[in-house]
């Protein structure tokens, strides 16, 4: 069983990240489903501590960004990894295709309005680098519905957003708020064997459309748009973690990895207490007994 | 062992309600705490797979709202009940003390705003009744703070805050919105207990301050606020659950089961599938499978 090393999955805009030559499956960092469950449950445990500290620290915040193709285990995914947080202190948001409102704004707006506050965990399932995905690979959604000056829109226009997207993460990074990206990358054929299998499972398929295939069918135009981006917009402070998604156990293990590092590499701790704090603690217990006798 | 019976602490506006007389223990509902962790997790699940039902029908949603005292246990109950449902469908939202943005506005403006959409529970703790609670016991609040025109402030204040908040619930309920109130009733002699408890904690005592005794001193009026917005806001529809919060496991259990059974009041069902879906779905199967071959 091998220990999970963050450098395995990990790209930080040094050198060509390429997809192609990337791995959707990695051994087992887990023994058997028993070993798994103990492992997650210590992650799990170790998050909400941290996140807590966070909290009473009340300067760091956190966004967290997850980015996959249909059925890479997104939704199962941030459900376990953050299970034993507590739910005012992580919450999570879905970016769908814009609404009306949404799209007479520029693309950051929607997002902005999602931001964490200090203290706290925002957990993004999909986000702002939908605009270089689905709007790259189908570029007349810029045209026919998001209204851009068509004088915007030009070869440059990707290389423009990804500029963007870096100032806009790294604005958030000085201003204290932590962007951690994590790509689930799942293979052609294991996403093929997990769409069929919803669509045989008598509770889920209700809501299974042909949207849900069509978008397979660019399947290499999404792999290209994510090599892009993930080149584009790797940056020492705010990498792109790429964690292999065939194996959901082994996925979530380094979701969780990656999320206990990055909220332990902050510098934080407890409010630390006065000298005169004990005193004034007896206080407080005094006046709460005396409360007590003479209501 | 005594079975969780609703109406054992259930008002809806029939009779006057009068809080010395309520009970904030009730006999236990547990035999032990691996009986009462069996039950708690089934009424999560219970809990998770009838939210997931309202989702796929998308047509109603619910509103849960959490009033107490402090130190009745809101934030670990509303984290203990809510723990097995998916975080994308069920949110949650604390109210503090109004910032100056939201001071400009109507009482309901900044509550408005965090309203759950189909299909979602969205979780309030505290909510707009803090206008008839701490802005009641403390009126000052209302003149050097809300900046409410002091034309608008007579006798009859209270009374029509009580009646703007269910008819607002009511446009609610009109709009397939359900909502379901909790006020957690605990002894001020347990609040004290806990209070207690907790400044001897080495690792929670860093936020306790004097503030959150100072409240303690107006007992009386608090309670008597509580029993005059119950009295004057239970409704057929909207009525309040009056839980007795001494016991911690015992609220979990019965506040679980309320909400469980909210849900499955309501009339939903996963959408049917017509004629020719199976042909459909197998289609689709045929379309993954071919994808695969062609890429």
């Amino acid at each position: 069983m091998s220990k999970i090393n963050a450098s395995d999955y990990f790209f930080n805009g040094n050198g060509n990240f390429k997809i192609k030559e990337t791995r959707t499956t990695l051994p087992l960092f887990y023994e058997d489903k028993k070993d798994f469950k103990k492992q997650l449950k210590e992650l799990q445990k170790d998050i909400d501590s941290l996140q807590e500290m966070m909290y009473a620290h009340n300067k760091w915040g956190m966004l967290v960004v997850f980015q996959a193709m249909d059925a890479a285990g997104k939704d199962s995914t941030m459900r376990e990894v953050f299970k034993r947080v507590h739910p005012l202190g992580t919450s999570f948001y879905s970016f769908k295709k814009p609404s009306s409102i949404e799209l007479d704004h520029d693309y950051l707006w929607r997002c902005m309005k999602q931001l964490p506050e200090r203290g706290h965990i925002k957990v993004f399932n999909r986000s702002y680098y939908e605009e270089v995905l689905v709007v790259k690979v189908h570029d007349e959604i810029l045209h026919n519905y998001q209204n851009v000056p068509k004088e915007l829109i030009d070869e440059k226009v990707w290389d423009k957003r990804y500029e963007d997207i870096v100032n806009f993460e790294n604005y958030l990074q000085n201003n204290g708020i932590v962007v951690v990206k994590l790509f689930l990358n799942v293979s052609k054929e294991e996403q093929g064997r997990r769409l069929i299998a919803r669509i045989n499972e008598p509770e889920k398929n209700w809501k299974f459309e042909e949207g849900d295939i069509k978008e397979r069918g660019y399947w290499n135009d999404y792999q290209q748009a994510y090599e892009d981006l993930i080149n584009a917009t790797s940056t020492e402070r705010s990498p792109w973690h790429i964690i292999p998604a065939d194996d959901k156990k082994n996925m979530r293990l380094m979701v969780a990895q990656t999320i206990k590092e990055a909220l332990e590499a902050l510098p934080m701790n407890y409010p630390e207490a006065d000298e005169g704090r004990p005193e004034e603690l007896k206080r407080f217990i005094e006046i709460i007994e005396g409360q007590n006798e003479i209501s």
